[in-house]
């Protein structure tokens, strides 16, 4: 795993750094607290998959507009604009190991400065000066709030299903995976076909790295989590380990797993329990199975492309998803 | 007054049918929750000004196309989008005589739904086909929440200028009316000197309609505005009138007036006193001779449209913006 990272990582280098320089120089003439705000969720360690997922795909796609890394940084700017409203609505106490911005600053300074994000994001989608880029935009924006809402609306309700939370994770992470691939075929004028292609991808894939995400609350400890542990289920969230374990229980067992997770102060020994239940009606390996399907369909959509540096590097990313989050 | 006011309701009375058709109908095919949360704000006595201004601009401009209500309905959402998160912001109790959304769902739910219908407004500026209309929309969100950020870090700051004040409303007040105007007229495909007319119309009027607005708090009572009297004030949001004042005391009156405004839970009787400061100190009169300057400019910029009663029904709402909110 260590291998594939590298190799990615040395494919994207200049990628990054100009990701880097476009999301820095955006902010730049801003006045100091939304930049401050903005900064602090930006730089603070994220991985850039998705401008560096626009960028390639544009690359793929053979566009030679010479603006990738601008319109990128887009995906950027939308998914921090998020992250700025999620901490809020989840009263999470850390981001990447690093306190989140509303307890640095206060509820209503995350939510202007995600509203700010968003406008930006919203600016240069319009420098793009293409309709059907901006449409992406849009609806990626309207599903991934009806996403959280949803999410929100069924917190801790033990009832979810598979296709529910299906539902969820397209429209709060695989919506903006695809529509920052799909952007890259935009630019790229590329035909309806490809187009299709390159969405595909990254609607897969984003379902994928949503469920390797998931693993993560229930496989890593806290420390590489960067958030503590049994997080999403102190937020009530129910994700597919837990969802797929609760549906192979009898009824005994379903019973002491609700007990657990409907205790939002359940204990450590609570949650070990809880992992030894999902290990035993097989939520993990479940959930496992199922990612890494998206992940091979993922990397089927791009067949069609010649072979090359970039389509390579796409479907190593896809492959990294699974294994550890980029 | 009354005349003027039911002079304008009868000249836009299907205007306004018409945008409360399209408010509902844009609505109606998203889920449950996002629904009722927004129609919660949508459909509480909004006075459909900004939409009107829109379909008004539109039709001085000579726009034939048949959708400027479905277009109009932006700024509508737009607005919504920003009291949802406003009311967040304030942690103000009534909004227009009613609990506001966050107190009624929760925060997160009101965030949540403000992205949502900010999201919609994308949609349909995008349905706009029009990039010269997504570009106004982004700066408006953008100049928006920066005009929040800006106001909400210079909260209960008494050394506030006319100047920083005039920034604070052309933000969060005056670019959603320019914005409203100049769409108008780009959708008619007019020129660009009616283009600038157009928004400099709103913009002034903008500016006039919020210091109106920000007068009601020292000048009507709690009843008729719909919050609590002194509203402003409590959450640290130093205004024009008060602003004024403070500049042409003394030293002594303005420590007096500082302390009253310094203290959220000031009583009835420090509110009173403090009125009486404003008017001594011409705060609230000058104020009003300031807005009426701006209703002037407004009206001015319609100078060179031929007489038609469109051309009239701007100017009364103009005129009555000063006088009483519509």
């Amino acid at each position: 795993m260590r291998d594939l990272k590298s190799k990615i990582l040395s494919a994207v280098r200049d990628d990054l750094e100009e990701i880097d320089g476009a999301l820095a120089e955006h902010l730049a003439p801003h006045f100091d607290l939304a930049r401050d705000v903005a900064g602090h969720i930006l730089f603070s360690g994220g991985k850039r998959l998705r401008p560096l997922l626009m960028v390639l795909s544009a690359r793929l796609c053979g566009y030679a507009g010479g603006k990738a890394a601008t319109f990128s940084i887009i995906f950027e700017y939308l998914h921090a604009a998020t992250l700025l409203h999620d901490d809020l609505v989840d009263e999470a106490g850390l981001r990447r190991g690093k306190p989140v911005a509303n307890s640095v600053w206060d509820n209503a300074t995350a939510v202007l400065t995600g509203d700010f994000l968003l406008a930006r994001s919203l600016s240069i989608a319009a420098d793009t000066e293409n309709i059907a880029v901006i449409r992406t935009i849009a609806r990626i924006t309207e599903m991934m709030s009806q996403g959280e809402i949803q999410q929100l609306n069924r917190k801790g309700d033990t009832a979810l299903t598979e296709e529910d939370y299906m539902e969820v994770i397209k429209c709060k992470t695989a919506v903006l995976f695809q529509g920052a691939c799909l952007t890259g075929a935009l630019v790229a004028d590329r035909n309806a076909q490809d187009q299709q292609f390159l969405s595909d991808y990254g609607y897969n894939l984003g379902l994928a790295f949503q469920m390797a995400d998931d693993l993560l609350d229930y496989t890593l400890d806290s420390e590489a989590l960067g958030k503590s542990v049994g997080a999403d289920l102190r937020e009530g969230k129910l994700t597919l380990p837990v969802i797929h374990a609760l549906g192979n229980t009898g009824s005994k067992d379903r019973r002491k797993m609700e007990e657990i997770i409907q205790n939002p102060d359940f204990s450590i020994a609570d949650f070990k329990t809880l992992i030894k239940f999902m290990k035993t009606y097989d939520g993990i390996r479940y959930t496992r199975k199922t990612a890494e399907r998206y992940v091979e369909k993922a990397k089927s959509c791009l067949a069609d492309f010649k072979s090359s540096d970039t389509k390579e590097t796409l479907c190593n990313i896809a492959d990294y998803a699974l294994a550890r989050k980029l």
